[in-house]
């Protein structure tokens, strides 16, 4: 179903891996609702991932480009708004990775060089894409900025290490940067706080079949899925959302609102249950 | 603009008294995206204000209903689901109103009489017709409900009364419904914490004129309207914003956020200024 | 252990039922503390619970009161001045009943009579004893209020029913009469959100068992106690904490910040086993 | 007034600059209570400060160490033990900085190095503190740990720029780590949310005047000074609240509940009017 949302809009959306990245979801249903975009991930990714069926399927360019670095920012900036015929709608900042985690290296004996590189690339890039963007006038009045984030921000997960300090960053960069950006330009900033989601990166988050089935049995809607998420994008790039800003946004089934739900806790019973 | 959005949708419209009110800019905005709808509003709304104006306009019945009492929401719901041919897909609850304001009654020394009043009109009104509903199975799977709250709800503004705590029990009654309601037929609940708006009700709050000013100041993309207020409502009503449950949502130019901006310091600093 | 927190001061405490009563504890820990008690519930109360030897052990006053009526209040106030001796530092609300809950009516088909009462047992009668104890100019300035809440105002547990709107507006009413006795007379009121608590009151909710071996899990130091809670509240009326008001303030062991510990997954894991 | 509550107590302080510093307060507050403390701040730090003056007075050695220097740290906790005795039982972290803020650079034109300077030293500072003292099992069970932030880590304040990341990820790393460190030894931590303070880091930030002002104005108690926040500290190092962790807890007069008060608003008001 389309509802020509995005027409003549256009965005650069990051981090599409593969076709289980919230990215990639995005890409198709941004498209779909009549956007042009323009897709970017790291050099590394673009390699391991399958990207470029995804470029072909939504007609669009892809621009190599290390979030962490000024320079290829600023080089994709540029090119994206030549591609794209001047200044730009849209922004899905969809990355996130953590080398603690990958190594199994806990919370509390973080490598700090390690637990730098998590920040740069989940959350600092933000800021460097938006500063970039800025510094371009690469984003139209009323443009929007959507960025991906985790309830890990406000409560603790085990396992989940740190990228909770991650997205805890995250979306006070997406508040700090939508005062500035929102009283200049009138640019909208926002985060979505995602439930568990089966992508390559989530899965990678020790534990994370027990903790889906639980925020799947918590939440009265279940787990928002990557299709459910694309959704959610649209209706936050579109003009219906203009005054929208500053915001932490659930997308969860409910998840973040619940203490203890009826199913969650009749499993968890289950557990004390005696063999025969 | 219209994205048929709403294209075969149905729903009931609490709230609109004038054309400045925010239940009747979302019932213009519903129906311009193909939904069909019920007004209803207070007998006494009826008379004061111009609801046959806006009936007119959306194509739309009018039915009277006391949205305290449980046989007026019953008639209401039923003749509804026979005027909109069966199921209902979403509710808009725009209703607040205190007896106390309105007699200037302080919060220290509330007639508690007025209290209940308060929070019947105002906030039990919301479980009486979500009770209501759910008895009669009026709304579809994945309907959604929303209600439409103030920043009050999490901090004290002076003037605001016992409003107050009636915004603080209404976000608390759509999770708590929304938790029983989802997990039964996937229903979801949200309420939208709006800029304040000069509507009817809003400007009745003393003081509404400089607190207008300042959160105007403090909003990095200034003051949500009524307008904009009726374009967000249309995506939480649209297939788009699914799982998107028991949430307060924001929709304030970015407000909540803030804690102090450029230029409403600016501004607060004239005060100090000496009169030559 | 004894720190002389509260010499010299006085204060009323409504609640305590019996020993297992976080009431009680309070009381006895104000005691060694070296204040001077009132001690008040409602008359059914005195009757079913052993108010009497906490009384003995105190060497307090009971004072009979039916904390929704604005009568029993102003004498119940009137009485402890004058047996404490002019106007008082500290008052504790330690009430909460559902006739909901008691009955077993579910939240979506919630009877509101019965409603009304929990809401004006466990929540009005904040707003009432305070509206008292201003009007008689009962508390001194830099008096502290706690009320006891539970994180169900803030996310939804299945079971806890219309007792999560009573601790909603609960709150509410602490910041709002917060703010208004505090630019008055230096008042602070504040709510402690405690940990799921064995007493009587707590153990009537279904499936209490089972969602406080979840809690305990969760809570990186457990639950809290109802004796950890005395603690808590001693210093919430010493004069130390005289600047803390209008807040919620969990005491939970960390329940309220944990998305999902190692420990409950662990536990909850164990539910999927088969037997052999 | 001293009620022992730290007897027999020992404790590291870091950020006593001179004797309007938060840490110089609790210091002095802390060594009435009885205990005994190790006091460490900056090399730079100690040369522009007055601390030795402090040492004397609270009869604490001062040891130089570099927060961000995993060296330093390792070398401050083996000394502080050796000093006191053993395994401490509290830590006050009360450390911020930020270059940009210094250098007036923009918070959308961050200078990066300086953006990771602000994090390193405001932040990761208190990671790596907690990080040595578990290597070196250099907290006693139960100990408590209290970092300070500021309410810009969840509202955005013009010109506190990326110190309010800064306070943010700060606020993260305490949960993080109190889940950690809780579920293993029991240790609390916590971050309290002061009122804006006129210290020599605070003063610093532009437009502090004004915002004080504001702030005092709107908190119903007024704000929160140095010596307020040293009597709350007391508390939370104490036995009293050994449930409460991974908490941020606003210490502010009653501010971050407030949305707007009478006094801030009719001072707001004034600048409106005009000169005759």
């Amino acid at each position: 179903m389309a509802y020509h949302l995005l027409k003549g809009k256009t965005g650069i959306i990051f981090g599409a891996l593969n076709s289980q990245s919230i990215a990639w979801k995005v890409a198709e249903r941004a498209f779909g609702e009549g956007a042009r975009i323009v897709l970017t991930n790291a050099p590394i990714a673009l390699r391991m991932g399958t990207i470029h069926e995804l470029a072909e399927k939504v007609n669009a360019e892809v621009i190599s480009a290390d979030a962490t670095s000024l320079e290829d920012l600023e080089n994709l900036v540029k090119q994206s708004m030549e591609i794209l015929g001047g200044r730009i709608d849209f922004i899905l900042h969809s990355i996130g990775m953590s080398p603690n985690v990958r190594k199994g290296i806990d919370y509390d004996a973080l490598n700090y060089d390690y637990y730098h590189k998590t920040l740069d690339v989940s959350a600092f890039s933000l800021h460097k894409i938006l500063s970039t963007a800025r510094k371009l006038d690469a984003i139209k009045e009323w443009g929007s900025v959507v960025a991906l984030s985790y309830v890990a921000a406000q409560r603790t997960f085990a396992g989940y290490n740190d990228m909770a300090d991650a997205k805890a960053i995250l979306e006070s960069i997406a508040r700090s940067f939508g005062y500035m950006y929102g009283r200049e330009k009138k640019i909208r900033i926002n985060t979505i706080s995602q439930s568990p989601t089966p992508t390559t990166a989530g899965s990678g988050v020790a534990g994370f079949d027990k903790l889906e089935d639980f925020a799947e049995r918590m939440s009265p809607l279940g787990n928002a899925t990557a299709d459910d998420c694309a959704d959610y994008c649209i209706t936050l790039f579109s003009d219906l959302t203009r005054k929208v800003t500053m915001q932490n946004l659930y997308h969860d089934g409910g998840f973040s609102s619940m203490g203890m739900s009826f199913r969650a806790i009749e499993q968890y019973e289950k557990s004390f249950r005696d063999c025969p």
